[in-house]
């Protein structure tokens, strides 16, 4: 642990650090333990629990005042908070819960048993409460399940005085906030203002003349990817939730956008690579093999299509038995041009940067790609196989194969994704072992078909 | 293009849209043209921009008033942006420019012909130009090559009053800010003030009494995903650049963050699918191709591997002409658990779940997962070959190879990548492609290795 030249707190979280915080604990060294814990980062406290052993870490998060607790309790991984918020008392889980704003509230009692939830939100303030089951209405990939319900809205026709007095009640209940929401006579969102910007302006002057009526909202429903999108098209740092009539229902700020979007790349990665996006680090072998198993089958069942293509073309197998040597980099290119093609359209999908509009020219685009790419393998293959069995009809037939199955691959890789995207499933899922599974059946059928056409098998 | 029920301006960039704006652009209708890039916001044109032909977009900025350029090009993706802005003339150039906050000056400058840098630089205010050369001397990832040099520090010293008539003068220059940074006697970072924290206190009040004075700070050097961590897991909307000295020089928001992010998981996800992260939507089929090629070949020289497996058992596949059936599926198997398991540990190094003192326990997990399903996708196997081909012998070959292999592979994924971080190379380089090929060869003969000692061949 550091105290930097400038004033700055930084901690280095090695073991060094790791094994005296251990042995403070196996010592049971309270008070020293306390006085550390308290000179840290709440991200940092984090961190160090999460790098401890679960009984460690239970002993550790006892020590933590409800405060404290209330700011580590979210930066915690998911799996790791849900194995720790149980060993807690009802009480506490309360008193932290009451610290928390709406949105942090609602994530905390989402993954506590239906009982201790429950017992949790009769121990809440009426208010509270109300407003957790509010959130927890709402699906959690949502902009509803994500945003907060603490958000302050004043009438156009407020001045910056009367503005800034409410500034002052709001923030006194320990709300934060980036922007003033400003409403109209139907209390519908007509505009917002920085809260910086009120010590800019002369007290006298109205909402109306001085908010930014390009404001961009969301709806409660929009998926949480598409909220992020939107907020980094446009900068924002925050971002109003409004229902269908227009009403300010909550608020959406940039550090909860940016644990989506890591987590939605993260998503995509999982599932292009056949994990189902529910495994995390800390899920145990069992329940991970059961998440992991069923892409396997997948491929299971792709790849028996795969032998019964070869054994369709068993004579030819036997005539030219070399033909089962080229087996692997068949397979092989053809996954990999099928995935690189998928990939750049599934990010772009993504990100946005690929639109449905401009479909035909994208898979035009990896038309020409592939011909280029298939072109030069198949060259390569031709001169290989000719060197290595001075065959000119075999060396053609590999290199005609290999440039056919690249197109088709690339074709299909680039397809599929768009056409998951246009019936709203997630591209990333059909990506990976899907696309890689029936290029290896279609790419067979492709190489012995030519196969057996050359040689009239 | 929509104006939204409560006031919110969205636009729906669809063909129809493009197409009407195709058709005003070839009829040149400029002033009905600049009526409608007015109404949009800076985000929107550029949308608008990107999806366009060259020639008409090259119209269509021209357009654009320096002020309404400004706000735009930062929006545009690089590649466009580099295609676009030397259609300007220099004059144009440094009207947009002198608009620009610094960090945005500098990268719009860095894209430009030397020459044409040169004469800007000399177009601009002497202050200016002094900034942009000075942000153009740090490294393009780092904290220096992203950060804005407008930061406004104020002494501990400074009462709020003080203080807020010195964020008026600096807002006035057209700088917005979200933290006001408080410097001791000698100009060191002693803290931090949300500006919107001014309107709360009295303004008599002194800022070293109201600071916070836990401030994040990075040096100048820190690479950008680093940055991007620190914001991230300290929730930061703006952090300080300091110098060796502790000086503030500079501030990174978290808009630009926001974009390193998803550049950096983008990253993740392409080098995993071969590809080598310069590969964009709008890079030439030339150049792609070129980008793609190189793993191509990776698995090209693999797979050659392999083709060297099966023919060094060519006695055996002559025997036994169903061994080849299974080819697929052996690869595909080894190649699907493979990417499971360096996927999960790819993304878990990325994020800092996975840390590397836990090594052995990881692939103790993966053994143990490996094993589960390698045991049933055998026992699957064995039932397939024996119902088709009636033999024991023959099945339990299959079923006991299938075993090794995932074994392998998930031992395999899950280590290299580990290797790599260790190595201070990227882990998501060594998987996809690298780790699906080695674990083709291996497979192959894992497969014809137990083929052969069952059958003595």
């Amino acid at each position: 642990m550091t105290t930097g030249p400038r004033g700055v707190r930084t901690i280095e979280l090695d073991e060094e650090l790791l094994d005296d915080i251990r042995e403070l604990i196996h010592e049971e060294a309270r008070a020293i333990l306390v006085n550390i814990l308290a000179d840290l980062h709440a991200a940092d406290v984090a961190d160090i629990l999460e790098s401890l052993e679960e009984d460690d870490r239970t002993y550790l998060v006892g020590l933590l005042s409800p405060q404290v607790a209330s700011e580590v309790l979210p930066e915690l991984s998911e799996g790791i908070r849900e194995s720790t918020l149980p060993t807690l008392k009802t009480e506490t889980i309360a008193q932290i819960v009451a610290e928390l704003e709406s949105d942090d509230a609602a994530d905390l009692i989402a993954i506590l048993p239906d009982t201790v939830a429950t017992r949790v939100l009769r121990a809440l303030s009426k208010e509270d409460a109300a407003k957790v089951r509010q959130l927890l209405r709402y699906p959690e990939d949502s902009a509803g399940g994500i945003m907060a319900l603490e958000v302050l809205t004043v009438p156009k026709t407020d001045t910056v005085k009367t503005a800034i007095s409410k500034v002052r009640r709001f923030a006194k209940q320990g709300y934060k906030m980036h922007n003033l929401y400003v409403v109209d006579a139907d209390e519908r969102l007509a505009g917002f203002l920085p809260v910086g910007d009120l010590v800019l302006l002369g007290p006298g002057r109205r909402m109306s003349t001085i908010m930014d009526t390009q404001v961009i909202s969301v709806g409660a429903g929009m998926d949480q990817e598409e909220v992020a999108n939107v907020m980094q098209k446009y900068d924002l740092v925050s971002v109003p939730v409004v229902s269908e009539q227009g009403t300010v229902i909550g608020r959406i700020t940039v550090d909860d956008i940016v644990d989506v979007i890591k987590e939605e790349a993260t998503e995509d990665i999982e599932r292009m690579a056949g994990l189902t996006g529910s495994e995390e680090i800390s899920t145990s072998v069992f329940e991970t093999s059961r998440i992991r198993l069923p892409w396997l089958l997948v491929g299971f069942g792709g790849e028996m299509l795969s032998a019964l293509v070869l054994s369709s073309f068993q004579a030819s197998l036997e005539e030219i038995i070399a033909a089962a040597f080229f087996i692997p980099i068949i397979m092989a290119m053809g996954g990999n041009a099928g995935i690189q093609s998928s990939a750049i359209v599934v990010r772009g999908l993504a990100t946005g940067e690929v639109r449905m509009a401009q479909t035909g020219k994208r898979l035009a685009k990896e038309v020409g790609i592939a011909l280029l790419n298939g072109v030069i393998l198949s060259m390569l293959i031709f001169f290989v196989s000719y060197v290595w069995f001075g065959d000119i009809r075999f060396g053609l037939t590999v290199a005609l194969a290999l440039l056919m199955v690249v197109l088709n691959a690339s074709l299909v890789g680039a397809s599929v994704p768009l056409l998951m995207d246009k019936i709203k499933v997630d591209p990333a899922i059909a990506t990976g072992p899907f696309i890689t599974t029936s290029n290896d059946a279609l790419g067979l059928l492709i190489y012995f078909g030519i196969m057996s056409f050359m040689y009239h098998t």
